[in-house]
């Protein structure tokens, strides 16, 4: 792929499903993965699988398919998930204290480096995972001192957006927002918002329609 | 749309998508909206938008657009989420009490009814939003009682799978997973997992390519 090759949003969203579905594939044992079979896997058409993954140039062999492992080393160099990122959380009630735990997150190298909270209750503690929670006045330097750049709001909906307004200020370009409420920020920060719903929109059609 | 056309998973996704930025449209006082509007929110092209939006049939006016309250009508029967469903709970620890408080759920009318915990020092107990944490034993006779049609499961990735078959004991027919772990069950029954780690993977992408 040359640099000013843009993958659009969704072509990303499926990559990562892609990429999930090789891990499990190599897990398994597979060497090889035909378009057909990782189409079939990731329910999407194998033309659209052909399509996505000729983003990164012709390299699957015709009637064999794709070697797993390269193909998951050309996503992640590609993502940018071949390296650690460091995440800050912010609100650090059920949601944040489950995230902190969650596997996933280290799994993927996304590593959680700190923890923020206003109440004072809180702030000095220890989560489980080890961490002590910092007042949220102490954002800026801590973002800069640990060299954070995604941040995450797990803070009730009404402090979403202040929170965001003190990512920015940090200089933080990247916010993954669990709250419900949806945030405004500059084009220059990127914001994705976590909205499980739509999964059970996905589950509630099924059901319905079975 | 005829009951034998089936919507693929994709298409729901970018419907439920499409749902949420017509409710803000409509928020916003806007009464159409052109599928080059739509597609700009949503990320995706006009032509995708407008076969997406094809599964309805022609209603959209040429150079008009679709009726904000008309296609949010539309998606919400297509989808069947103009009802409500009630939902189970499993695993009352730091996610599945998050959840229980999440403003999304009840918007989207996914009720949470039922709360079903295995640890003896939670059973009995009230979670915030006053629910009677059960006893995972009881979970059968409570799918039944209460008409839980969909299970989500919020335990740590070694019991999930265990769940899993109790909710499948139970003709629950749709699991959404938050767990780190993956599920196994058969054909007849659904499962949606959550993994927020892709849309860390579009910020990591964007980041690296700003």
């Amino acid at each position: 792929m040359t640099n000013s090759t843009r993958i659009p949003k969704v072509t990303i969203t499926r990559l990562s499903i892609y990429y999930r579905q090789l891990e499990l594939l190599e897990f398994d044992g597979y060497r090889m993965a035909s378009s057909e079979k990782l189409a079939w896997l990731c329910q999407v058409n194998p033309a659209q699988v052909r399509k996505d993954l000729g983003y990164f140039g012709e390299f699957g062999v015709r009637g064999v398919g794709y070697d797993v492992i390269e193909l998951q080393a050309h996503i992640k160099k590609n993502l940018a998930i071949n390296r650690d990122w460091n995440v800050g959380i912010v609100g650090i009630g059920n949601l944040g204290s489950a995230l902190l735990q969650h596997q996933n997150l280290p799994i993927r190298r996304f590593k959680c480096v700190a923890a923020f909270d206003n109440d004072h209750n809180k702030i000095g503690e220890f989560t489980s995972t080890n961490l002590m929670i910092r007042d949220i006045r102490e954002l800026n330097e801590t973002v800069k001192k640990l060299n954070i750049e995604i941040g995450v709001i797990t803070t009730p909906p009404s402090a979403a957006q202040g929170v965001a307004y003190l990512l920015l200020n940090a200089r933080v370009k990247a916010v993954l927002n669990f709250s419900s409420a949806r945030i405004r920020v500059p084009e220059s920060c990127l914001v994705e918002n976590i909205d499980f719903t739509a999964k059970l929109d996905i589950l509630t059609y099924k059901l319905s329609n079975s």
